[in-house]
């Protein structure tokens, strides 16, 4: 990233009124702001109004926390409730990644780092099994192996506790659940709200819980999908990030369903951690504004 | 359709075993069938066998009667219980349709009609309601006005008993439920078995029932979708013929979504519609092979 | 459309500087102006800013041609050379459509009108046969049938003559090419600029010209497309405005091509004519913006 | 693999007529051979006849050498031309890759290896810059670097000659371009004819040649796509195996539509080299058949 491509991202939500953009924009402008990219929105069900801009970062004489500073009176202005932030793309986000023995999401996150594609720092990759210990470290990236005992609770509550600790310590903006076959405890859901993010193997709402392709193959379904979601503490109902689906057809059994299925797996996982890490996902009640 | 462009469509479907595909087509070679098209799978849980082929009519000395009298020996040895059919390309196909107020579908099926594309007989079109009489009088086709009163059991009863009298008049190759807003009671399921279709405007098994835009709505999801099935006595449970998507984001009221939906709606259910009616479709449980 | 659904719709280019958010955002605040939708778009290669947004016409308390006076100043302000218009949604548009014999689109269109889905006056149509007049004057359609003579310029120049006279009568928004066979004279793309819609039954920039399912099936593709694009001088290779495909493979003759391309030419003609109606396309270059 | 997963894949082809069909099931059912799958297509603009089918292997009392000689007659009797192979399924199927310095492709081929998805050894991997060599040997695959001097044409046909004792050592059933910048001289496109498989980064036939998606943006198209073909002498003119695209719109970049063509280049080129390996593609003219 060279220094102009540097940006301060704020994104902005509040009761919709008449001159909110203007107030916003007039600020920026007023402090020399220049305006790279900018999206609106307004929920007409529930007059809620929301916002992204992109400020190129060398458009301003000062740094992310005067920006802070000097945006705070204007949100108070436009709403006491209004809920803001501003982050800033020169900064590494880091993302931990959780893992079972199924490989392939892993696998394809890994290849956009290591090629750059994706400009994160992979903090820590924490599997349920050992099975995917190499491949990390032969990226330079710390394994943790927690096992999750089958039938012992409180093993399983020690084995989260232990999972929650080395999350913590890297203070991620994402928590990746790359194909985890574990249901995170509501607690953790809480702790992590909107940076846990899953990949569901279905077209969400079809298919909740275990073995989705199962599930799609009985019903005979002529496509497959996959949904990347927050993790809500009811399982596989948070908020949808996004979907994608590939045609299957009678010829397909569920092996190769679940072989098709990895295509969108990874690209849709890929798609909604890239968007959550642009800070490009805004949450109304149970539903996304993706800009 | 030219002399040549005539065939003879065989399906057939019985237990699996060896020499079934050799015994099909050493009979036809026999008979001096000329395959033009052919097709075959095996369900490998229920080790069930089906195919489906396409014979020039010109290539055998005979008609479609003689050639079923000499294809029944044949069937005959391969399984008491095979299922199997020749329907005749030649044969125009019967189609009774469904409607109600949504008029999307029933135009694009009209348009299809008219411009030779769906090469077929429209015999009747008809609705609860009277909003579609014009269009379908004005392509030359009877319309037949039967109001369904609500709340009303035996007026429904009623309308159901003059709505199967209308459509089994015209003995069709398939009843096409085009937005038709009513719920097929059982008998009218069962005399219609593998003819009636219906098209339902979400990805079954997402949203069932009523208003399923609305549902996709209230989720949150990144694509509807519309799927093409034939109606059974559980409603919106029947073998799936068909099922295509389109995308749609935050910005998509729920009217956009109806609008937007009804791009596939038409598309799904003039797909299905087709496979139908050149017998590509077998039943196999509640799920469909389309070859 | 009920009065408060009535939108003035601004739309807005010039070169990109800091500010011109907040000018014109400032301007609408003041004015009382309710936005309800807005886009921008910087392109970074030539920094040339533009913008839509639509507002409310209830929340102003004037009329159209008053908010065009006061808006004035600001659009000088912004750029003497600035490039805007301001339209209206409450006014109905007319559109010419222009056909041959294959009817696909025009009964498509004409379905969308009908149903209300397409809320615009069909003018007129023009066919160079009189194939489509019986489908256009069934649903209250004027058909004009203008013959095209083959190998005859003086007659070809006269029939586009004709054609155009019949056209400019409407002065309407848009003129549509619904696999109108003849490719317009230079006079007529320059007077019809960025208001005639051509449909191309190709992905473009592949298969310009003629027949191209026919080129498609030579070339073994596994997709087809078609492209909804600005009609200009230089054949096919207008601004394109949107494009879809479909799948197609070995089993697909040149006629599965042609019936599958279908379905894909009639939703990207709509999806194009409805946004071009809706103000949502800015011409920069040879290229669009779709808002 | 079990066992009983093993197959013989038969592929052959011939001028059409009437009794192939019968002719290759009858020698297979007395030879007891089990049919697991079976396709077939005839091109009714050359008559030419194809078929591919699965025989599992255990339902055969001898090896694949046999099947060979038992099949020849049949084979000959049908036609002197016939093409035909038997292939096993069993057989591990070797691959060597080649690269430049984009590591996309490579990435997800080494992962689908990895997780088992692609059954094959990758021999080796070559590259034109040492960049992605280390990727490589963490896979425990052996990294050749072969550089290519520009301008320098004798310098460039050593290192053809050197790459090309590489790849003829493992005599590989598929020499993968995976992003590979050196155009193939004529006598290495002979000599692996129907072995060499390349991605090109764009729709094809549009764009081809260099900078595909430069091209793609200067356009103006709104969707952007992948091709996955065999290497000819012609430049990104041999048989299309695969294609598949992605929407793109005015907002995206160049380096936008890089980074989203990349997930569209991975996936057509998986599914190209999968079915290659699976004995499923069958050359006519410059066209693919895929079973």
């Amino acid at each position: 990233m060279t220094q102009n491509d540097r940006r301060y991202v704020i994104t902005f939500a509040c009761p919709d009124r008449t001159g909110i953009v203007a107030r916003i924009s007039t600020f920026l402008a007023e402090e020399g702001g220049w305006i790279v990219e900018a999206a609106y929105h307004t929920d007409p069900d529930t007059d809620w109004f929301c916002t992204r801009q992109e400020v190129r970062a060398d458009s301003l004489p000062y740094d992310i926390d005067e920006l802070r500073r000097r945006f705070l009176p204007v949100a108070r202005q436009l709403a006491g409730a209004a809920d803001w932030r501003i982050t800033d793309t020169g900064e590494r986000k880091r993302v931990v990644i959780l893992v079972s023995r199924e490989g392939h999401c892993l696998y394809d996150l890994l290849g956009r780092v290591a090629s750059g594609e994706l400009d994160v720092t992979v903090s820590a990759v924490i599997g349920n099994h050992a099975d995917l210990g190499e491949i990390t470290r032969a990226h330079g990236i710390p394994f943790h192996h927690v096992p999750f005992p089958a039938g012992d609770p409180d093993g399983k509550a020690a084995a989260f506790a232990q999972l929650r600790q080395v999350v913590d310590t890297h203070d991620p903006q994402a928590i990746v659940l790359a194909r985890f076959m574990q249901v995170l405890p509501a607690e953790l859901c809480a702790a992590w709200t909107h940076r846990a993010i899953n990949i569901h193997h279905s077209f969400l709402p079809s298919f909740v819980g275990a073995r989705p392709y199962h599930q799609a193959h009985q019903r005979g379904v002529k496509l497959i999908g996959a949904t990347c979601h927050y993790v809500t503490a009811e399982l596989d109902a948070g908020p949808i990030i996004e979907q994608d689906v590939i045609r299957v057809d009678h010829g397909d059994s569920i092996a190769d369903m679940v072989r098709k299925g990895r295509d969108i797996e990874k690209v849709v996982l890929a798609r909604g951690l890239r968007w959550h890490l642009e800070n490009r996902i805004l949450l109304h009640g149970n539903k996304t504004v993706v800009f």
